[in-house]
């Protein structure tokens, strides 16, 4: 079993963001190009929200893989995106370095293709004793079963898999101070979050009409207006 | 191309009900029961708040297809349900007659199995030179290809398909008026509608409470809480 | 492996219920509300039924999460829900003081969403050593694949993955004691269940008839009638 | 729009099956070939249950197409199956032949694949006047795009669409005459159908258990028994 | 057949947006919001880039239904979003009274929900004899059996369905003056398209290194790196 | 992990077929109960080609989950069949001695519902110490989700998952002694195998066309017919 | 309705293969690009083999959609691929001269994406007359519901919609003589063809042993092996 | 937890490539042949570019499984491939043999259908210490489901699930060296890879004009073209 012994915080794990790039996210179509955008941004605005360091790489940028995000690049201007003649990060010595260099051992791996990019430094690290969190919807894949078949490879090895917002959330932890956050990210980067939110700001307006509009007692007290 | 005059009104429909059967339910898999209870009661409560006449049949309601919804008869406690010796409602005397004694020429048909029971009738009352509407969402099929086979079918032969929400939409047209129905039966048979309605009222119930802790101007003064 | 030593009964278990809020239910859609609805309900009168304590929370009622479903009070009006500013359930004071106060070291574990609000939980009481069964369909996430990645996380952690249906079978145990919540809050809460049951119901008021008709031979002696 | 002036009768109508080969059957996988056989079962049971006409064609049967379905030749024992020279089986002078030696105007095509087989011989019939039912269900294609292609293209030429439960009702009529042609074939090639009219068999069966055990008030007055 | 005579220009089409409203966004779940916003998006900017007339309404923004999307009014600060009493658009006269004001003939519709707010006032505009464009994916409904339905019913009668890709190629026309429109929205508002642009845009910036990289002649004479 | 010592034998297993009653079927249907049907039967053909023991049970056969499968019935016309008054085979006496009549320690399970009648016993019998098979599409579920959990939950608690061709394929070991079975069941109960076989057979039966139709170089020599 | 008087022949079609872009295949993901790569070829392949003209043409191939396809180009070096600055290649002189000096009026077109490149010149050349068969399946778009309500616009307009296995099927009419190329470009192109005719050929390279094999009696006389 | 000690290398690994044959390709349908016959040959070219042994074994070639795919045996002309009288490969002296003449105990296998023809060697394997790889997506079965169950069995007993992709890239290790199989086997026989670069290929011989036309400053300097 995989239990560790406590929650991500901002202190104790580091990003590694491994071939986020442009090429890979239009022909890795088992996720929409628009939602795994939302997804890799939604989480790298996590790691700047608590300073958490992030390291990034990259796997053949000219050729058809193509360069990094470049919203991603700006969220982190002073981060140096690591190009390896490796296909597992964890085998390219700076790359692994620069791992090292944050005296981590909670690593949070997200990467195009996950089968690849971002499973193999995740099974590396295992073997080396690291706690290893794979964010499979920040990761996608040439299709579907793909996905399927590297989670099952991944969870058999010890590694945790989890979700974005769950990163999020987890770091959050204490919402008066941080749920802000939560907010924030859910609304810019999460579609249905967006409508609820706006849904709700948007009833806060108008509050006074809303009190007298429904009578407040389960049914309203006139008639209701529309689809 | 099907066009008609005009829309539906209170005055100038009746709709036919035919074969909404527990055991059909049952085994007309292609939509969960629990909604097609659902789509029904609200399809059926339609006709209630706006007095339009009923007319309802049976098929074999003692071998498999099983007894009438009991909630749907009970919803209509002077109904006769016509239990008839014909696959084809329409090709049934006292069903037909029951049809014409309203003298209404816009029939809305419903029923289990679409392919059948709401086709065969609906075909017919067309060559006759009724207007028809197929409520496809109050009606069902073995199998959802069954179900897109009809309905393409259907229309090909001139019949209106429509849903039980755009019935009851149709109907409400005044929504100063009639917008309490669409905000009542929605809520009670559509889950999405539901929610969304309770949680508007939640948030009227707190009003004050929502506008201070938002402040209006789109973005939160207070660090929001939670997911 | 994750093995215990015996069943749920209502004497060793406690049901945390976090956050099945409506605001929380319209915008986490990948199940839909109505049968969102029916799960929660369907679980809570399982608890109800069996007089097993239930604590329940809720994750900023007043925002876009919107408050708890009403039906889910009004089944228990003494439960006081608790509102917390902690994202994790489990850290906060007063809900786990709550947990603590039955003894009981059994958890049935269900929230929205899955992702957060069940799962976070679910690992931090296993990290203590309680047993945790997860009700995965009386939770849901903003999407399948969330849901998909959660529950191989919390198995891998060694949670027991679990379902409400289930959970309500575990509980009744002896069917000539307890059967008739099964057949109960499966006819409320489960569609085809609802249409099995009205079938067999009627099929039995009309008995007499059934068995002339068919004649019992596996063959009917007359013509059956319609689809 | 494509409404005929009247319903199929066992008089009016002539069943084309075309190319129903079990090498055809396993590689035009849109379709289960389980359900698939039994499609063309139930379907060629229709014929022969109401002494409709059938002219049976193959394509290359010595090929990878392979042989006739062997229950189907069976059911047919004096129907020479013609195999032709030509894609469209309306092009082949012994097949077109066969048909209008029957002197029918509406004909009922089914064929592997839809989009080719089925198709082609229901467009060149429509274009001479006859009256096209196309039975989807008891044909299939390489994929469902392609079946639903065929469609739109069938219906907009002028075809009927429609299914085999369809045809065996429609031609059914009378259901004190003919309902045990729906009951049988259902039961013997609708798995639902099979489940709910053995059930019911089983339940009327023990009509006097049924109706002690729930009493008949619609609360079972002693517990309900297991899931 | 519906064929115009014609394509849509700058000069004589309008654009009605009916209930685009937030709350409706999170509700009518069939298409995720985070693509719905999109599209709702793309769309509108095709009308502003062309200086297309837009009317825009609501229905019940103080209910459930929510406030128009807020970047959807910043777009069109000018345009008055009419509130209406019914539930079909043509009904309005102040809102049907905008639409003759414009003097045009084709509609461009779009709405939430489809089968309702968008398909209602296309069919009475349709009686009256005007060419009615339907923009499928800028509306929704609460499930996609529902918009399937109405598809079917929309063109049935007369409607032109179509997509707000196909609006804008339609408007763009000749591409050395508008393709720039193209290539900008798609990128903004079509998740594919923004990783396909970005990642030309990517290696045309390192065009040298390509060409020297590849070769050119169709096979890389250096090792390529990386998945 | 979970890997026993060796493999099924005739000689070292015991097939627990619980509550496959007819009702169950139509109701469970996240499989088509056509091809539960099969499933069954090429699971209980199994059983009996190789003259392993069964023991079969039901649960409320009396009421809306009906009598057992009369195929299966008629297979084993002198198992009796144990009805039982608790949810969990496991905890019926008479059930569990049946299983420990026969001394075996490999139990291959398959139930409906798979989360109640199939988990319940497996998860007891591996708290004794049972090596556990659960046949999963020899069982069915209200939908799917419910079965996916319910496979999580027995994989994490130490049962073999498995299917009814891979108990027959484990079975039959030698294909020269018992290739047969292989052959006919699946030809009987797995459509794609039907088609296949028959297929190969009639090829078989105009080798010598064949032969001369194809040349046997690889490509035909004459013109191919047909698609 | 859409009925033509007669076949498409070798003599009296064109087909327009518009945009079949590499950029295109990639971003236009609603179809594998695999497959779609299969059907464009099969469907270029019927053109060569009946001789029938080609045109051509190209949107942007210095930008993202990048150029045509190299196996499309190989198969057509005499075809001058025409690059136009329209959207819509009809309005597009030289692209329309071209289809013009065929002096052919029935016109088969394909292309990416098909609510854009294939959809406009279809609409247009149905305005003057031309009788249009859309190739559905040799064209795709960003989302399969964009492919859904594309082929409900050609077809309301019209056109006739159908597949490329159709097509060849159509052209090929005497299978005597054209059945060679049925054989070959599915055997080429549609994966399950591969199989079935590779198999077929290999059975018969061994039909000696079969017919001992089997006995010839449909029931093996010596056990079968292996699954 | 499975988590083997290192990576796959040329020299520490034996492919077992078992019953591939292309009768099995066509019926065991839940992947579509084309994919699997891609799928599988870029696995064996894998094999072949780093010189690894390969296994080969088939199961009932001159029955209805038919030959091996006729590409694979091409590839590898010295490899005999073993036919084999058990259903288990691992039971069958030669396979094994030829397994244990290689030395090695890292076992990456594949197999029609995964749930025998794979499932089985790799759980004998496992019981005798082989470190066992099986590759998901260059085996298939019956139906998606099948695959499910087989996949959560073989990860429980210790087997490790993996791709094809995957495998090539864990052998790949130096992109430098060997990126060059990468981008030709992916381009090959991966359909979004093929389509990416031959686009990447396709603007590299246009360096210039691209340069030129777009500016390299994020917004093209002149009007764009095209969809």
């Amino acid at each position: 079993m995989t239990l560790p012994s406590g929650e991500l915080t901002p202190d104790n794990c580091v990003f590694l963001m491994i071939d986020h790039q442009v090429g890979l996210m239009q022909f890795l179509n088992s996720t929409d190009p628009m939602q795994m955008k939302n997804n890799i941004l939604g989480h790298a605005k996590t790691a700047k929200a608590f300073g958490i360091p992030v390291i990034m790489g990259t796997s053949w940028p000219d050729g058809p893989n193509g360069p990094t995000m470049p919203e991603l690049k700006a969220l982190f201007p002073d981060v140096d995106v690591i190009d390896r003649p490796f296909v597992n990060f964890w085998n390219d010595a700076a790359s692994k370095a620069a791992v090292e260099a944050t005296g981590r051992k909670k690593l949070v791996i997200s990467g195009l293709a996950t089968e690849v990019c971002a499973a193999f430094p995740a099974l590396a690290a295992l073997r080396e004793g690291y706690e290893v969190h794979v964010v499979m919807d920040a990761s996608t894949d040439f299709n579907p079963f793909i996905t399927q078949v590297t989670m099952q490879r991944l969870a058999s090895a010890g590694a945790i898999v989890t979700t974005w917002v769950a990163v999020l959330a987890e770091l959050s932890a204490n919402t008066q101070e941080n749920g802000q956050f939560i907010g924030q990210y859910l609304s810019e980067h999460m579609g249905q979050y967006y409508a609820a939110m706006n849904n709700y700001l948007g009833v806060a307006a108008n509050a006074e009409t809303v009190r007298t509009n429904v009578g407040l007692n389960g049914q309203p007290p006139i008639p209701l207006a529309g689809l």
